[in-house]
This record gives structure tokens, sequence and C-alpha cells, in this order.
């Protein structure tokens, strides 16, 4: 057993540890998810700029094709072809405000990832946790492929494939594949696949599941075998843009980025793609014959194929765009899957499409503006049972049921809490900047340089990476 | 004044203060010798391997293009497309044995640049003075193109293009385009152009000059202008070939090489050439058209084009071999230039070719077995001048003189230190493994992992890489 399979087999037990209450066994899971051919060969990325945090530390780990930026820390770990985003990260000297404390911070917020295996897994702050304001903390977890971890500590957990935990500390859970949970802090849940659930304690409780056979086609995960399904081969279709763009150490922009938008250099854009002022297009996001209007973001992992985006709209982590038109202001969120077949999907203007919501028509659909949408949709007759418009979600007070979902509590909470958190995504990503004021994601990413690490290839440590520490 | 350029001043006051008693300003050769756009954008690397020690710190520096192994500190150091090969360096718990001492090492031994401004320079060990044991240091130095820095600490020096110091710790001194220096120490020499001087104190001393009228084509350089002539000319022809291999992250072997010889990935291979057992080709050498014998090798910076070598051949660093046949054994020195000129150059077996010998020649050329060459030869009639029989030297006791050669003491001494030396070089090269003894650089250079490095692209520290640390 060399040094990679005895660092492995050390986070299965550690995971396993943590997760004995349901006698789950991750190494099932996990079996050949990954070749080593793939994790001892292919390689990572930090990022250096001056207007970012640089501190970097990685020890006794495998960072195949992974990302970094910020400050980051990494021990035992097997990050592969994850994006460790730390642009965010609370700095020092700074007061976190939150849940009505004030706290000084008097360190930087870092990232730290020991005794974990994540797939393919995006790791995003701004992290919510107050009780550990200056630490972010995933240990003893494996997450899978096209997991968001977003502001979300995370201990002694497994996350299925395309589940998204945001803003939520989860303490020794079991996630299924496609979950969404928004929850401030979840500990020894075994929730199953499919479950879109956000909840503000004393606010609201938002709980939708997806039908399981309605899902199957999309996403499925069992033991001993990859993921499958419709969001995989979707994926597996473009893959090879991809590795054209991580095949080389430098490239020239494709097309051409007004001053005040910034694409990064390992985002796929190919004919005919036009990009407006204030626009973010993060590592990883192919692009393709679409028009991204002003201040609009396509973040990491997002497809935008055949599609326009008016202005001001949110792509976010995961997101897939296909065939879509969506009018200005409307929010996509984590790992939804909009796709008119042969047909348009149009989205009206200010519409909150939620995490994890997948509109897949064959015939074309207009969704009104101010909705709200989630859930599976698959033709007009659904948006009966998942969609509602916003001004009547505004006046619901003490819940209301529809179709699979369940909603307790305010909804004008939760479309004010949606809409606060999506005028902030827009802020700090640049999309209102004025040439003066409002500089975001935007701005600041227009100028950064890709290290590229790659581990030992042979030998006792073959697959693990040497310590390397990094300061400005 | 950004960061780079503040660096690059400091640097320039310091090798000047250095130097005062020449009244020698060094600003007047390196103003405009590499842009800063090239310093700003050109990646570094650095080593992986299991079988060379790793430890790196590099600060407050600019590294662009260069290529480090080992153990290596850089501080307030510009390096340009230099090649830092730590891979000699003595070890922890060794004993370095010198000049009649046994030196017990307590640490590992380490290279450390700092305040000073190498281009294109070679830095290489086994560093030889018994006074620093465990440092190699090269300090308020600027180098420019193509020097070579052989085992040699050097501080407040100035060395002009193609200037091998070898084995030579160099403290104050101007050292001037093309001479090559070995002898032991040297303190405020201002060397002239084109010198070979090769000193062992007691037992011999070879001291060479070239004629300027003769040398200028190949290499001339004045102030305020780039190195010019033929080297410049023929490395600039073949430049575009390395921007290929420089551009991509990883490169499939552009031919076969067996499993006891290494080709570095940074190397560039062109039809038709083949490559024999125990053959070390290191990275930034060029092969176009030609044969490498069992135990051959090139080195860094060398050019083979054309060529056949038999076996057992050392062409050093910077040699460049075009239309020419190596029989067995036949060594090539740092820097040489062997260009047959539409004819071919054949040279017998062991042959010594000093460092830094031009033979460039329009006519067939057939150097006998067993000679040693130096100097500048266009034709035959320039072999009764610059060269002589190994065995014929050997008899010599108390020196002689040949052209523009003096050379003083023992004949039988000189050539026991070459020979000796080519031994040790092919050995450590790896050129005598059996399979199961002998193991050298062509064995243990087969598996590494390059890592690449790029500064900040804005702001103050724009072209300054982040502090990097990298241990096992």
């Amino acid at each position: 057993m060399n040094g990679l399979e005895k660092l492995l087999t050390r986070i299965v037990q550690r995971v396993n540890i943590n997760l004995r209450e349901f006698d789950f066994d991750v190494a099932l899971y996990i079996k050949g998810l990954v070749s080593f051919a793939q994790l001892e060969t292919v390689h990572g990325f930090y990022v250096v700029s001056p207007l970012h945090t640089l501190d970097f530390r990685f020890s006794h780990s495998n960072l195949a094709g992974s990302y970094f930026m910020g400050k980051c820390r990494t021990t035992n770990a097997i990050l592969y072809k994850s994006d460790i985003r730390g642009d965010e990260l609370k700095k020092k000297g700074s007061v976190f405000k939150v849940e009505g404390f004030a706290i000084p911070l008097t360190k930087n917020e870092g990232i730290r990832i020991e005794d974990s295996f994540l797939v393919k897994t995006l790791v995003h702050n701004f992290s919510h946790d107050p009780e550990s304001p200056e630490r972010f903390t995933i240990s003893n977890t494996v997450s899978t492929h096209f997991t968001n971890i977003h502001g979300s500590p995370t201990d002694g957990s497994f996350l299925g494939p395309f589940v998204t935990v945001d803003l939520t500390t989860v303490n020794d859970c079991v996630i299924g594949p496609y979950s969404y949970i928004q929850a401030g802090e979840i500990n020894h849940f075994h929730i199953n696949t499919g479950t879109i659930w956000v909840r503000s304690a004393g606010h609201f409780n938002f709980l939708y599941r997806f039908p399981k056979s309605g899902l199957r086609p999309y996403i499925s995960f069992e033991p001993g075998k990859q993921p499958q399904g419709i969001f995989i081969d979707f994926i597996n279709t473009h893959n090879r843009e991809f590795e054209k763009i991580f095949a080389t150490v430098n490239r020239q922009t494709p097309v051409t980025v007004p001053d005040t938008a910034s694409l990064d250099r390992f985002a796929v854009v190919l004919p005919q793609t036009t990009i407006a002022e204030n626009v973010l297009v993060a590592q990883r996001s192919f692009l393709q014959n679409s028009h991204l209007g002003k201040g609009s973001n396509a973040q990491e992992n997002c497809f935008i194929i055949n599609s326009t985006l008016a202005g001001y709209n949110v792509t976010a982590h995961g997101a897939k765009l296909i065939g879509v038109d969506l009018d200005t202001k409307v929010f996509v969120g984590f790992n939804s899957f909009l796709r008119g077949r042969n047909c348009r999907l149009k989205i009206g203007e200010n519409s909150i499409i939620m995490p994890h919501t997948i509109i897949d028509s064959s015939t074309p659909l207009n969704i009104p503006a101010d909705s709200l949408v989630w859930g599976l949709i698959t033709g007009k007759e659904d948006l009966l049972t998942n969609s509602i418009p916003l001004k009547k979600l505004q006046k619901i007070h003490s819940g209301f049921s529809r179709g699979n979902l369940i909603f307790e509590g305010s909804g004008n909470s939760f479309v004010a809490a949606f809409q606060d958190r999506i005028l902030h995504i827009l802020d700090a990503n640049g999309a209102f900047y004025n040439g003066k004021k409002g500089k975001g994601h935007a701005q600041k990413n227009q100028h950064i340089s890709f290290n590229i690490i790659q581990p030992y290839s042979e030998g006792k440590k073959k697959g693990l990476y040497p310590t390397i520490v990094i300061k400005p």
C-alpha cells in the first residue's frame, strides 16, 4: 500500500467512525470512484493575486486538479478536481455581525480541510457560523461529484453527488444525492435523495422532496457504481473542451471582455458568446452561443448554452441553462438544470429559480415575472404545483402545501431573505460597479496568476504533493 | 517605480559597490537586457521527485522561466530563464573530502542566491569550496546570457555572456565574454574576453586567450546592446521549438527511451533522433537528427544536430555539435561550438575538447584519437597550434607554449585531472549503470514532476513572486 492508498484508507475509517450510528460504510460508495492514475497525474492550481489573501499550506495531501484561492490549509486530504475559493473569507480587524453578535476578528479567516476526500466539490465561503468565526473547517468528510459546500463547516459526513449544503453547519450526517440544505445547523441526520430544505428558525421552513422516479433519470448513485444519469452524461459530453484549456499553461482570451468584467482563464468560451460590463465568468464555467448581459455572473461548474441573460442574472455554482432566456434579475440557484429541448424556456424578470430545480421541457415554457419556482418541472402543467407568484407568497403567514412542497411560517420573510441574498451575491460579484464604487469579483479577478502543482510521480509518496507553503 | 524595478536598482547598486575599484557600472550593460514584460509573464518551475532533496524557499524574487531542483533559497534575486540545479548538493551526515580535509556535514548543503540578477545562467553544484561546505552562495552578482556558474560560490561580480566559472570561488571580479575560469579562488580580477584559464596550484597552469578579431563574430557584448554574434543567432534560430514545449503543462515523450535512460520533459527532440541505454538528456537541451550512444549525455543548453555520439560522450552545459561524429569517450566541454559547415567533423576516441573551444570548419576535419583541443579552429591548419596528443602532453614536466597558449607545470597532472573529472561526470550521470549498480541522473531523473510558478500580475508586487516554501 503506498502513501496515497494509506491516506484514503485513513479517511474512510474516520468518516465511518463518525457515521457509525447509521451503520454506514463509505467505502462501498467511493470504491473506484476516482482512479489512482488520475490522482497521480492531474495537476492542481493556486491563485496569486495582490487583491486576494495569499496564504496556503498544503501538507500530506493529494490536490489533483484542484484550485485554491485565499487562505487554505489541507492536511491528510484528497481533493480531486475540487475548487476551494477563499476570496470572501473574513479579514483580520473586521467585525463579523451575525445573529445579533458583533465579533471582532483577530486573524484572517482560513479554510481548513483535514482527513477528507472531496471529489469535484466546490468549497466556498462566506462561512456563516458564529461559533468558529476565524476557521472554516471541513473534516472527516467525503463528498462526491459536484457537491457544493457553501459556507458550511462540515464534520464527519458523507455528501452524495450534486448535494449542496449552504450556510449550514453539518455534523455527522449522510446527505443523499441532489439534496439542498440551508438550515443553520444539522446534526446526526440521514437526509434522503432529492430533499430541498430551507429553514430559518422561527421564521420559515421550506421542505420539498423530489419524486423518486422523476429524479432517477437525472441522477442516481448506488454503491460500487459511478454516479449516473442525465446530469453526468451532460457534463461528460462537454469535458473535452475543458481538457483543452487545462493542457496549456496560458492562453489567449477567446472573446472581447469589457474592462469591468472578468473571464477566468480556465473557463470554456465557444462562439458566438458575448460578455457585457460587470460580468463575472468563473473558472470551470462553460459558455456557448450565449449573451451575458450587464452584471450577470456565471459561477463555477455552470453551463450556459444557446441562452440569453438580460442582465443582473445569477447563474449559481453548477447551474445549467440550455436554450433559456432569462429576463433581468432572474436568479438561478445551485445545480439547477434548465433545458428547452428544441424549444425555448423564457423566465420573466425578478423570478427566483430555487436551488436544485429541474425544468426540462420539450414544449416552450413562459414563466411569468416575479415567480418562485422549485422542484421537477417537465411541462406547463407542473408549474401549477411547482411555482407561486412572489406577491402571493409574501402574503402567506402560516404556511401552505402544494404538490410535494410543505411550507411553514412567513412567506414574506422567505422572499425577503432570498432577495437580500441575491442582492448580496450581485454586489459581491461587482454587478453594480459604476467605475468608482462597487468593485467585486468581476473587477478583482482580472489579473490573477495561476501556479501549477503536481505530486510525486514515484516512490512511497507517489500521488502525494510535497509540503507547500505560500505567503505574500 | 514598482517592486521589481526597485529590486533591480538595489541589485545594480550592490554589484557596483563591490566592483567600485574598477569604476565599473553594471547598469550600462544590463539596461534593456531583459524586458520587464518578460520578467512579469514567463513562468518558472521547480522539481518534485522522491530521489532528490526537496527544499525550496523563494522570497522577494523574480523567477521568470527559471528551473529549480534540490535545495535552493532565493532572496532579493531576479533569475531570468536560469537553471538552478541542486541535485549534487552534499547531504547531511556525509563527509566532504577535499584538499586533505575530511569535513562532516551537519545539514544538507543548499544553494543561496541573494541580491543577484542572473540571466539564462546555469547554476550547478557540486560546489568545491571547503570554506563553506554547507552553503553555496551567489550574492551581489550579475551574470548574463548562458553563463555557467558551476560549483563556484560567487560574490560581488559581473559575468559576461557565455562565461563559465568552474569549481572556483569568485570574489569582486569582472569576467569578460566567453571566458572559462577554473582556478580554485579568484579575487578582485578583471579578466579579459575569451580567456581560458585552468590552474591547479602547485601542479599546472593552462592559459589561452582567443584572438580578439577571431572571437568577435561569435560573441560580442557592448554596453547598451544585447549580446551579439553567431552564438546568439544560432540559439535564436532554435528558440521557437522551446517555446512550444514550455507552452503545455505536460507532453508525450517524442521518442522511445530505454528504461535506463532519461529524457527531460523540457528537452527538444526532433526527428530522427535515437537514444541508447544510460543516456541522460537534460532540460533545455536540443536534439535533432542525431544518435546518442550508450552512456552519453546531453547537458542543459546543449545542441546536438546532425551528429552521432558513439557512446560515453559528455556534451557539457551549453556545448553545441552540428555535423559532428564523436567516437567513444570523447569529451566536449562547456559552451564549446563544434560545427561542420556542409562537411563532417570527426573526433577520435578519448579526445578532450577543452571547455569554450570553437571548431567551425567548412572543410572536413579529422581529429585523431587521444587529442587535447582548445581555442579557435576554423580549418586543419589551426590544429597545429590548438591541439596536442594527450600522450605528448603527459610527458611535459615544465611547460610549453603553442599559438596563444601558455602551459606551465605537469602535463601528466593536467591530463589526469581532466580524465578523473570526465569519469566522475559519466559516473554521476549513470553512464555505467549495469542494472544493479551505478545509478546516476539518467536513472534518477525519470519520474519527476514539475510545478509551475508565476508572479503577481498586478499591483505593487507586479513581477515579484509570492513567498514560496516547499518541503517534502
